[in-house]
């Protein structure tokens, strides 16, 4: 693991988080338990509340992260661009059941401020989140996070983010504009 | 209105409807209420289950379509693409209690098949919803809604779907990637 958060990311300040996850992007998710760190794939999120920041999240019974978000209540959502579109397919298509994706994915982990699992020095942000409430779990695997510390790199200004159409098709975003919304 | 679902449109199977909203598109959520329809911009949604498709979504109690999609447990989720960028911050921008957003926006509404809130004819795809879970509402203003019928326009291939950045800032959707993805 590398030592430290890379002097290329700078504290995001917690109101402005959900500018990253509202468009949609693919993100990929890193636990921890037992001193093993473990990252998935990730495309069933939305934002729940504007500050302090809340995130609904699914994350399938199925999928080995499953047991170590229940446990530990703490994640790291991480973003990737379209240069890491390898290794995001890579952590889709293999288990953490089955060895160290990390490796697998040539992605690496850093130690986060506040929580247990990793951020991803590759990815252009992150988010550190804990497990808020897990009342909507049992019936559709919908962790409920707060995010609690976040970092971008401020370099990145129009991320060229991935957002899954299914069956290996992605959408890589495209253009920015401005158009005169009075939303948040 | 207009007197039905244009030719243009096709019945979509529901094991597809995942792939319309997994990327994180801004949708447009019509509602109706004693006899009168209304239609919000949304980004805050996510998929919960694929078949049948269950789609969480954020209405906030400030808004004038909590009160009905409550009532009435029905609404429509329609997909804009850049070419109605402008009617989406116009529905973004007023309110339905200061009078008819499609008449201000410019869109035309169309009776639905099995819901009574409209599809919304410009836009490329329309998911007619029935509310089947409010237990997250009271403390996340998150409506569990179930697709029961699905159209889009099939000649509309990689659509250019609209994707918020919060302030104004609007991503387009931009080109398609095939990856070697086993995830569904």
């Amino acid at each position: 693991m590398a030592r430290r958060i890379p002097a290329s990311k700078k504290s995001l300040p917690l109101s402005r988080v959900y500018r990253l996850l509202e468009p949609g992007p693919v993100v990929l998710l890193t636990t921890a338990q037992r001193g093993r760190a473990n990252v998935m794939a990730m495309s069933w999120h939305t934002m729940l509340e504007f500050e302090p920041p809340l995130v609904g999240c699914v994350v399938s019974n199925r999928d080995f992260s499953f047991a170590a978000l229940k446990a530990t209540r703490e994640c790291v959502i991480n973003i990737p661009t379209v240069k890491l579109a390898d290794a995001v397919v890579r952590c889709g298509n293999t288990s953490g059941r089955r060895g160290d994706k990390f490796a697998a994915s040539g992605l690496t982990p850093v130690p986060a401020s506040s929580v247990a699992p990793p951020l991803i020095a590759e990815c252009y942000a992150s988010l550190e989140c804990r497990v808020v409430d897990t009342r909507p779990v049992p019936k559709y695997c919908l962790f409920v996070l707060e995010v609690v510390k976040a970092w971008i790199d401020p370099g990145v200004r129009a991320p060229r983010t991935l957002h899954h159409r299914g069956r290996g098709e992605f959408m890589v975003a495209g253009r920015t504009i401005r158009l005169s919304s009075k939303a948040k």
